[in-house]
């Protein structure tokens, strides 16, 4: 298939040599050109706007910071013109990026109106994942567009979850799917806090649950970072925790849903970024717990 | 060893045949006499008190509701003789309830004042684990003590995890890892208020997180508790959910930590009390998140 | 002075006759024309937009329900132009809406750009205040500016506060104001629920606080709405309430102050939207708690 | 009437000598006897123990720092008799104490058992407030034992609100009313960090707010504690603050009502003394909120 990947961050970066090793065309763009050089020397054209670089694609593949940046891509700006004004009609432009529900309804909108298609296929996985190619997609929209694309899909990850025909609905999963991460970052930090008041090693009590208890890779990881206070460099900014956590409750609010448990989270990541913890890794989160207890 | 085994309820009942089965004598008491009747025809001898159960013990093994019920045990009431009048000098008690820190303090205490040894050993694991003795043991108190205590431990559970020498702190261990449990509780319940009203099933999103995240069997079973709606019968009551969040609030409070969390799971639990769930399942926190969103 | 009064709802109604009586010539407009009857008879001139509205005007007063309102009356809509296009050059438009301290930046800024001056002065007060002409003003911009408008904030209300010289700030005092209004409304709330369903009446429990506590006729007013259930008709609704929330939690997310009590309130105000009751009066969040403790 | 007065803190000091002025025979009791001097000086005989002071007592008014100190007093101690031992019978004891809902009952219980009689009757104000008699009495319990004490209270205060005709009903209106003041503590300490962080100074908030909207005493007095950082002498110790909180979470569990603002308050005085501030003013509570905004 032509492909279109625009976004080389530590995902992207990760995720799109796959669709050439899959043995697709390839064309790719990026805010910052240099990211570009290593899938170039694999074979990749490199286009110098999103405008040019779906010129020719069939499937064109976004992953991107945020909404802002999203928008900038396919809308264009005042320097660089959009994806959305090159794309061929019955292109599809499946949009992987955290973005909120309320962009996917009006990306699937606009597409509509422009002829073109339009999937939400937000991933699930760290970097490390993406470069094993084990990553979930989770997918929505219509189920054709979805198999089409499921050769790049099972190029990029181990499997792909259909979450319904509303493009939006995954954005949702995915989006809730990180609610659920962060309230265990929440859950360690308070724990270990305790733990380490009372003389007793969080590891040792993170080593304890996980095997007694929950048996989760993820928890292991987690914790770690949070005991071992290993803030940089960042897996995962702490400022794009808030955004993210800032999203479900978006998406809640829509559905008139209270999440008291993301709310919480929510004040808690913005009292690191006012200590200035908005760079640092996520776990720092463990930091707001601990000055809250007198550490 | 000659031991006493005080407390067949849920946990107890699987538990006390694990100790005969080892080959140690092994007597029983219960509140409830007619618990003892299948340890009885197993080889136990069914004690008439806590004193009367204690009276030629090595070791004694108690496990029963909570603070109240332990206390009636060891320190009597006014029907019945408590365990500290009768237990041999150098016995010693092993409590393996879900107390409070203070209590198993005040444990310590008295047992050291009567010439006893005193250990804390609360479990991690269901009744199900129980039952095929693949309980972990969190173990705390003078090393020589648990060592003694160790071929206990291992005919009840698949291992033992030594938290320190101060008995309490393993009881802190426990409470705080339920802590996390119950954290779990409310998020998924959270999350599936927002997928059920956004037209996804949580049993999918279960799937999909658990899959692609967590992998965790504990998710799988606490999910599945809380989408299915099957409060009853209650594999652990709401009102001991309640009671045990109480417990990790007290021992944050003692050591000065706050635990917000741990505060709003408290809210909802309470909140689940109010509308007389106290006895069904505390999966049951999700009807108060379904409420609250208008389910 | 030449005078354009835009926005006739429950506190511009009663706010914009002041300003005829004063003595000043008044031009007003309102999306529905008919609220502009009774003025016309006292002398006003009706336009037909908002960009009729300012033809001639030295200073323009909008008070409008919320963001979306303010924009469609400066900026204009497909259907109508907006009034920043016929703003004459250093006429002032003074923005009394409770509005978002991002759009009041927004405002002073395209205001500056068309040549125009800007000032925020948003409100204190309830309509049956702005009948009687007691309003307190909260203003910030230029003070030459807030000098020229005081004639027409002295003939609607009782005072001026000059919060600062950058307009935005009136706003982020306006929407912090009503967070602590919004906060009592959730503390009587939750004294009152534990206050009934302990057998005490809740409106001697507001007699007995506010003689021996507060002598607040703020709190004998909200404390009688919560207690005496009576949520029709709306003083103000509550989809409103949580509107205004969302500016205070909006606001604070800009300066990364966590406010946890405005996210309890939200995430309430939510609840009650969830229940349906977004249209009844705002105390009505008094059902969320009486609902949460089985009520 | 012969009257027993036992507790000479910061309140006691200032309500016990209206007993005397009133005209009434006055025995007095401190555990520090040497805050009894003054009233010894104005015609008071001094007890040597709670016992002895009520030696000839019809009424024995008590009010001391907590629970514990009521249950010293009452029951006594190795060192002490307790009153209960000595009160006459039909003597009445009115508990003054901001103690819990439990106790109060307890009390009730015991006196009745004991031939004696009880009554609740906890006071709003302030030391100042209790110097210039201007107290306000909250009574409960039987009509004619509040009819023999009017006397008193009236000597104490300037007025009785009679909340119900079971004793502890006024302790839960005395916690409860507590837990309204605290949560003007938490709006306002949230509100002043954001407005500090904006540049806008708390005081002139805080002019504007009670000035246009709460017009109450209260806000001020509390108010200007927070903004000026005056922490010490403390006027009310953080951690009676925490303790009082406490009794009203206490009292909203029995009679299952989640308290969330309760709640929320609860964590950030616990906070307060993880920081090591437990002995300054409540209104240290603004420091936790401070932290949290990076200031």
């Amino acid at each position: 298939m032509k492909v279109a990947f625009i976004g080389l961050g530590n995902m992207g970066k990760e995720m799109a040599p796959h669709i050439l090793q899959a043995g697709h065309e390839l064309t790719v763009y990026n805010r910052t050109r240099s990211a570009t050089d290593g899938l170039q020397q694999l074979g990749a054209r490199v286009a110098d706007s999103p405008a040019d670089a779906v010129h020719e694609a069939e499937v064109l593949l976004t992953i991107v910071a945020d909404d802002a940046a999203v928008k900038d891509v396919i809308f264009g700006t005042t320097e660089l013109p959009g994806a959305i004004e090159q794309l061929a009609k019955d292109a599809i432009h499946v949009s992987m990026s955290t973005i909120s529900v309320a962009l996917s309804q009006q990306l699937e909108s606009a597409h509509k109106a422009a002829g073109q298609a339009y999937l939400s296929a937000p991933v699930l996985g760290r970097p490390v994942t993406a470069r094993a190619a084990k990553l979930w997609v989770l997918s929505a929209g219509e189920s054709k567009l979805i198999e089409r694309c499921r050769p790049l899909f099972e190029a990029m990850g181990q499997g792909v979850f259909v979450v319904g025909d509303q493009p939006h609905l995954a954005n949702l999963v995915k989006v809730t799917g990180n609610f659920t991460i962060a309230s265990v970052l929440e859950t360690l930090s308070e724990a270990f806090v305790l733990m380490q008041k009372s003389g007793i090693s969080p590891l040792k009590f993170l080593e304890i649950i996980n095997t007694a208890v929950f048996n989760s890779p993820v928890y292991d990881v987690l914790g770690k970072m949070i005991a071992e206070e290993q803030y940089e460099p960042a897996e995962f900014k702490l400022r794009l925790g808030l955004k993210d956590v800032r999203l479900v409750l978006e998406a809640a609010e829509s559905a008139a849903v209270p999440l008291p448990l993301a709310s919480l989270v929510r004040d808690h990541f913005l009292s690191g970024m006012a200590r200035g913890d908005g760079e640092i890794d996520w776990s720092a989160i463990g930091r707001v717990n601990a000055s809250n207890a007198g550490l």
